[in-house]
C-alpha cells in the first residue's frame, strides 16, 4: 500500500491532501453534509462519490470552453488530483432567480427571475458567517483589487452561461450557484482560475416542469432524500453509468 | 380560413411572410436542404418540422440567460413569429474544432481542437458563393462597424458558451456554427440581436463518444437519413414529444 498522503486541511465536505507533485493537491469528497454555517450536520451515504463525479464533469467542460479551472483528473471514486491554488477568500455567487438570502434580504420570492444574472461576493469566514460583502470591502480590505473583480466577473459569467446551456439541456433551471475562485502564478504572471468544486452542494438546481428541488436545499429543508436528489441530476448528465445503487456502500473508498 | 399571408422572401430552406403586427416577420421553415451553394439540392421529410422546434428550442434558452434574439413564439409544426430585423449581410461562424472549409484552407484535420474559439465572418452573397471576408473588409464596405463586430463577437461568444454547455450536456461535441445578426430599433438606438435560426442545418455536432455526425453534413455528404440525425438530437435534449415518426407525414403542415 502507497504510505498515506499528509492531510493539508480539511473542511467539512471535502479533505485536501498533499499530491504527488509541487503544486497539486488531492481533493477527497467526504459523505458529510452540513448546512446553516455547520449548525445541521449529517452523513449522506454515496454523496462525495457522486460530487467527485459531478464536478470533474463539470470542470472538465469548463476546459473544453477554455474556462480554466484547478481539475487535472479524477483519481478514484472520491478523490481528484487539482491544481492547488490560493484561494481568493470570497464566495463568488452567481444569481439568475432569487433563491435563499437574496431572497431572505429583499422580500423575493424563491424563484423570481432576476433582472439580470448578480454576481455577489461573500467574505469566506465561518466565524462570521461568511457575510455578504459589497466590492469596496473586498478592495478596501485587500481580498482582491478592482482588476481582480473585473476578471472573477468575467469568469463567473462565463460559468453561468455555460452550466445554464448544460442544466437546460436536461430539463433543469439554474437558479444560483457558488464558486470559488484561486490564484496560480506563471512565473511573475498571476491567472485567476475556478477552484474548489461545483456540484449539486454548491448550485440551487430546479426541475423545469416540476420546480422539484434537486440541490443541497433538500437536505437544508428536509425535503427528501439527498443522494436520490444528487443522482438524479447525474443520470440526466449521463454522469453515472446506471443508477444510485452504484454509489451505495460496497462502492464506497 | 385566414387570408393567406403576405410572402416577404424565399430562402432556401425557410419562407417569410409578413407578420400579424408591425416590426414582426412569421418564418416559415421548409423542408429544402441544399448545400454547395445549392448545387446539391434535396427535400427532407420533417426536416422543416425538426428545425422550427429546435430553432424555437435554442433561441428560448438564449432569452432565459439574457441574449437578445429575434424569437417570439412557435405558431404550428413549421411557423415561429420573430421580430423582423435589419440583416447585417455576414454569416458569423464560431468554431470551436477544425471543420468544413478552415479544414481545407489551413490544412487541418476535421476535428482537431483549436487554439480558442474562432470568430469568423463570411460576405452573405449566394452569387459569390458566401466568401470568407477579414473585418477590414466588413469595415471598409459599410457592412458593420468597429463597434458592431466587438458586439457581434461577444453575442457569437455568449451563444458559444451556452450552445457548448447545451450539447455537452447530451454528449455532443459542438465543432462549429453559424448565426446571423440583425438590427432592431428602440426609437434611435440600435441594438444587434440573434436572428434566423439555430438548428443542425446551422452547426456541426457530432456525438462525443464515437465521433458520429448529428448535422447537415450528413446531407452534404451522403452519410445516411437526416432526419434520423436530427431527429436523435432533438431526442436527447427532449425537444420533441416522443421520435421520429411524430415528424412523418401526416404531421406535415
Ligand atoms: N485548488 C485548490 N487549492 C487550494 N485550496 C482549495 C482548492 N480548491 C478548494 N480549496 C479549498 O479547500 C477547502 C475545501 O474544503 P471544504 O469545502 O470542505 O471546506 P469548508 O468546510 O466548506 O470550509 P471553507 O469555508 O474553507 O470552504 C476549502 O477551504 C476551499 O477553499
Ligand atoms: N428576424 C429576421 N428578420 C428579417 N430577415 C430575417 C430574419 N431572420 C432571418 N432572416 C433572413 O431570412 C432568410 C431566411 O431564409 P433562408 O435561410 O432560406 O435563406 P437562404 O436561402 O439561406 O438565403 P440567405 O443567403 O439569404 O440566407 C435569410 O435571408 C435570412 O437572412
Ligand atoms: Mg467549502
Ligand atoms: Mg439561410
Amino acid at each position: 500500500m502507497a504510505p498515506r498522503r499528509k492531510k493539508i486541511y480539511e473542511g467539512k465536505a471535502k479533505v485536501l491532501y498533499e499530491g504527488p507533485e509541487p503544486g497539486t493537491l488531492v481533493q477527497y469528497f467526504k459523505d458529510d453534509a452540513t448546512a446553516f454555517n455547520a449548525q445541521k450536520k449529517a452523513t449522506i451515504e454515496g454523496k462525495g462519490v457522486l460530487n467527485n463525479r459531478l464536478s470533474e464533469y463539470f470542470m472538465t467542460g469548463l476546459t473544453n470552453i477554455g474556462v480554466p479551472n484547478h481539475f487535472i483528473r479524477r483519481l478514484n471514486m472520491r478523490e481528484q488530483l487539482i491544481r492547488q491554488v490560493e484561494i481568493v477568500p470570497l464566495e463568488v455567487i452567481v444569481r439568475n432567480f432569487a433563491a435563499g438570502s437574496i431572497s431572505k434580504r429583499l422580500g423575493l420570492e424563491e424563484g423570481t427571475p432576476l433582472p439580470r444574472p448578480i454576481v455577489e461576493y461573500s467574505y469566506k469566514n465561518d466565524a462570521l458567517g461568511d457575510p455578504l460583502v459589497p466590492e469596496e470591502y473586498i478592495i478596501a480590505f485587500g481580498w482582491a483589487n478592482q482588476q481582480d473583480l473585473d476578471d472573477i466577473v468575467s469568469l463567473a459569467l462565463r460559468v453561468n452561461d455555460f452550466l445554464s446551456g448544460v442544466f437546460y439541456g436536461v430539463g433543469i433551471k439554474l437558479i444560483d450557484f457558488k464558486i470559488e475562485i484561486g490564484r496560480v502564478w506563471d512565473g511573475d504572471f498571476m491567472r485567476l482560475i475556478v477552484a474548489d468544486e461545483i456540484s449539486p452542494d454548491s448550485c440551487r438546481l430546479w426541475d423545469i416542469k416540476t420546480n422539484q428541488k434537486l440541490d443541497k436545499d433538500v437536505f437544508r429543508r428536509d425535503l427528501g432524500s439527498l443522494t436520490d436528489a444528487y443522482s438524479e441530476v447525474a443520470r440526466r448528465l449521463g454522469v453515472l453509468p446506471t443508477n444510485a445503487t452504484n454509489i451505495k456502500p460496497t462502492l464506497i473508498n
